[in-house]
């Protein structure tokens, strides 16, 4: 079988960032177009990276009081009219169900674009005393927001993931729930994908419809460009009043509750490829990675050469790595460019001459660096070269980031630093027209603010800054 | 606080079981109403349950071979014509989204019933060799059927599931995957959740639209009723001739694969709760118990006792048991009932006496029985009678439904046997019209063929009986 040069397939990742992408998505099998447009099938590739995600978000949601349910996909029209912001902000993009059962139903309903609405409609039922508060609840769930352009994982009329919706006593405590979720994502981002994020509170324009204010975490990729990983968001009273959200308190009096929401989505698997992905494919993180090492014996049919395989291979797994021994008849170079393409962490190579030295060769897909390793150490050194990868990869990508954040004082130091692919933090009166003109005259949105940093003026209008933003092309 | 008797406010199981189901699943906090006619709101409690039973399935299914995927929710309302049976079984149930982003859709969008139509668009898409069979997919997802009649976790208008969708070179295999997988369904309900299941095929009335065969599980409640439990579906080359499902095969020719599907539902927990609830409520298997035992303070004041309660739930916990602390300031006599009412398997009492003595009491939600065990071996004690409360509830359903399985000559008996609770065993001719019948005459329905027993003649026309027959009112 001919040797297949996967990676002359594959756009130049300098050349053509998009095109790469979509090339990368679609060979690796993480994913394809579903027959309406917008949709997008998860494939079992893809779908696993997910399982991993879910399992190490789950365990911290978990961890940290939440608890799992289930709220119905449709919504009353008329509930989201209830918070006059959120309808503005989701009203365009919602997807309605006229008919159902054969007849033309007497109100249309929403498929959720996000469930504020449908969790403070029973909030409001089950919430009677102080002694029942906090409540704290995520689901895991499909929503739906009908985008006119789309792309795999990063924007699809449908998609996968979790919101969190809570309601607390005390402003104190909600804020606190916003601010506890931001840093359980910064965290999970960092340890488990590998990606360093920069977290922030959002500007009013930036913010979610219904919000008082939301925080984001905003990952940088490989282009320059900035992606939005995860959001937490500080309701205040704003959903506990327009659905009635009240409880007696110790004191006899009713009150209403404050509430707060957050979500990430499976966007987070367009981050993973973008963040750290090469010209050879996808790069995959060991913790979130499908399969973690993949072994490719050589000369197959040599004596005692598929044996000891398949012996490295058991060793492994019980060693609880997700570990898989490439059986097919594809020749060894073959299986190094698919696996490569694949983004598997680590690829152990075993030939006669390996075994008969006792030692085992292992590929490194993020360094693409080959070691010798002793055979007798394999379970041990595979372990530690897992955990090797992990930090390593956050170390690269953190500098790699670090090394593209600028500084401008005006608009044109925008521009010239955006077209450079980097993060620009700049000066910002705080009103909506310098925000905008910066978006029309450089493609830059304020992604969030630089904490504890402090610009003299404006950047656009050189008036005095409120804060110091960080800026940058994003998805 | 008041002794709150939970009991009284619960209806009569005897007198009135649908009234008794709708009392406990509600007070248990299982679940509640959406606020869309039909729609249900999975609260945590019941949600837990359903946790437990997807991570037992999942395993299963994994061990087996498949995938989990994720394909999406909206399918063109053409799918479903392309499969004559399938389209006049779903289309009268389907929910249609007619409007999205504000505009009227070119063509309407059903919200998927169940996913044959999208999995074989795709399956059409990604098979081209017969090395690429089988295709062994699952998905975890929610579903929409407009119902007219709706009870929670029986039947709502939205639902949560798994649907595998196989591909196959030959018809045995797809045969080989249908029953394996009816057999995976069985050992899972059985094992599991503690209810006893007969299999069989079911009759061309009752199989699915557009499967060549169904098989199904039922499930004998406690009012005598069977439910529905899991089906699995031979679909031969009904789906694949409808999406052109095609491969080339070893011999160069281009042929249609055969396809399967099988899939269970959050009924699943309605199952749970019929087929062992009581007047106090729940009692739940250990193995899906959100809650495996909880741990009652008995004069929790008194020195001593609540860190002798905090060590057994430390060693507990430790040991992998899901174990609670009941640190409210309710009286015994009110936790017992809460945790009697929400199943807990086990509960453990602990008082100052007893922990003098060296002793704890531990309850059996199944039995109702209270023994007194050495505090030094709590570990091991609990861990045992968990598998004992699990095991004998297995077989305490397996005698309670199999005293309730009779035999019948004709539609008199079908219908006594039926009024009385039972499962009644009957000749059929294999004609729609007996079947027909019977449903009219005795409000019972053909469940499934009783495999290996032969009864000779028909019980309602006489004729030569061709299968014998498991007839039951049904949810």
């Amino acid at each position: 079988m001919a040797k297949e040069n996967f990676v002359e397939q594959i756009a130049d990742i300098e050349k053509d960032f998009p095109q790469w992408y979509t090339d990368v998505v679609l060979k690796t099998k993480l994913v394809d177009y579903g027959p309406v447009k917008g949709t997008m099938v998860i494939r079992p590739y893809g779908y696993a990276i997910w399982e991993n995600i879910q399992k190490e978000l789950d365990a911290r949601f978990k961890a940290t009081g939440h608890q799992n349910a289930y709220f119905p996909l449709l919504i009353p029209m008329n509930y989201f009219t209830k918070e006059a912001e959120h309808v503005e902000g989701f009203a365009p993009e919602v997807a309605v169900v006229t008919h159902a059962g054969g007849e033309e139903l007497a109100e249309p309903l929403a498929i959720r674009p996000t469930s504020e609405t449908i969790f403070g409609s029973m909030y409001s039922k089950w919430l009677q005393s102080y002694r029942d508060l906090p409540i704290l609840i995520n689901q895991w769930a499909n929503v739906m927001r009908w985008e006119k352009t789309t792309r795999p994982f990063l924007r699809t009329s449908e998609f996968l993931w979790q919101e969190g919706h809570t309601a607390h006593a005390t402003e104190e405590e909600a804020v606190e729930e916003t601010m506890k979720m931001l840093g359980v994502y910064k965290e999970f981002a960092e340890n488990c994908l590998a990606i360093p994020v920069i977290c922030g509170k959002k500007t009013e324009k930036e913010k979610f419809a219904g919000a008082v204010a939301t925080f984001g975490m905003e990952a940088m990729m490989k282009d320059g460009k900035s992606l939005q990983a995860g959001t937490t968001h500080f309701l205040g009273q704003n959903f506990a009043k327009a659905f009635d959200i009240k409880y007696l308190d110790k004191d006899g009096a009713q009150k209403y509750a404050y509430t707060s929401s957050w979500g990430v989505s499976t966007r987070l698997i367009g981050a993973l490829i973008m963040a750290h992905g090469d010209q050879r494919g996808l790069v995959l993180p060991p913790v979130v990675a499908p399969t973690q090492v993949v072994i490719v014996p050589i000369a197959a049919k040599k004596s005692g050469v598929m044996e000891k395989c398949a012996e490295v291979k058991a060793l492994l797994e019980k060693a609880g790595v997700r570990v898989i021994l490439d059986e097919t008849d594809n020749s060894p170079g073959w299986k190094f460019n698919e696996w490569e393409m694949k983004g598997v962490p680590l690829r152990i190579e075993l030939g006669p001459r390996d075994i008969e030295a006792g030692n085992a060769l292992i590929f490194r897909r993020d360094t693409l660096e080959k070691s010798e390793y002793k055979l007798e150490n394999i379970v041990a050194e595979t372990q530690s070269l897992l955990k090797t990868v992990q930090s390593d990869m956050l170390e690269a990508a953190r500098v790699r980031r670090d090394s593209r954040i600028v500084y401008a004082n005006d608009l044109a130091g925008i521009l010239k630093g955006v077209d450079g692919g980097n993060f620009v933090k700049a000066g910002w009166c705080g009103c909506r027209e310098c925000e905008d003109k910066i978006k029309v005259e450089t493609a830059a949105t304020a992604r969030v603010y630089a904490e504890g940093e402090t610009s003299k003026t404006c950047a656009v209008c050189g008036k005095r800054a409120k804060h110091t933003v960080i800026f940058a092309r994003a998805y």
